[in-house]
């Protein structure tokens, strides 16, 4: 199941954390847009690397294209064009930048799935008796 | 017919200089999940008038609220959540800006229903013989 599948499938709480990582640096349409193509890049290495990062910026306009032109909703087609040109203006000169944002992202969500397993693993222990109740 | 419902069904010529008039000051994500509340308040009126503007901006956002609390979808509900944060930070000191904007999108929404009623009945007629062509 890919990352933003997990996500989505968090409790409430979690979700809130997630809600704080978005905006128009790197808004949550891309991530839901792009989910699968954005989690197979190496937006690490991109961060450091100038010239990576300007081929997977360009790479980034070119999926949006796509969805774009086969997006038959007049709103999202509209929301998407919008989007593109913002990242345009924001990261054209900057791409390092962009990939700097996406990867923190990235690594914020894996910290926030990661943490939800550990809360779930340790309440099964608990129901099970293996770990003792916090002394009150 | 509320005129948002009519302005979707223009033909994708027209959609662009609909697509045109909305931007990050008056997005369409608003302008279609209030459509109704929106076409029932008199922003003509708001754009030259201080406190009607103020008040109206304050329902626009309990408006919002109301829509963003009722909303099941993640991404949806962050995207509101991202708009009302900038539509305060451009328009609490300014309300009568918003409604010019609103008012101007409004306006030329009509101006482009109009004109394409005009052209279907100028169609209409040619097909029945009553308007000559256009000579080449």
């Amino acid at each position: 199941m890919s990352q933003w599948k997990q996500i989505q499938q968090l409790e409430i709480r979690l979700l809130e954390h997630v809600d704080y990582l978005y905006d128009d640096n790197f808004p949550m349409d891309i991530r839901q847009g792009l989910s699968s193509w954005i989690e197979t890049q190496d937006w690490d290495t991109a961060a450091n690397e100038e010239s990576m990062a300007g081929v997977l910026f360009t790479n980034l306009l070119s999926q949006l294209d796509r969805v774009r032109s086969q997006e038959q909703n007049f709103l999202q087609r509209h929301n998407m064009k919008i989007i593109q040109q913002q990242l345009q203006v924001k990261y054209t000169s900057n791409p390092t930048v962009m990939a700097r944002v996406i990867s923190t992202c990235l690594r914020e969500e894996r910290r926030i799935l990661s943490s939800a397993y550990m809360q779930e693993q340790v309440c099964r222990l608990f129901l099970r008796g293996k770990v003792p109740p916090v002394p009150s």
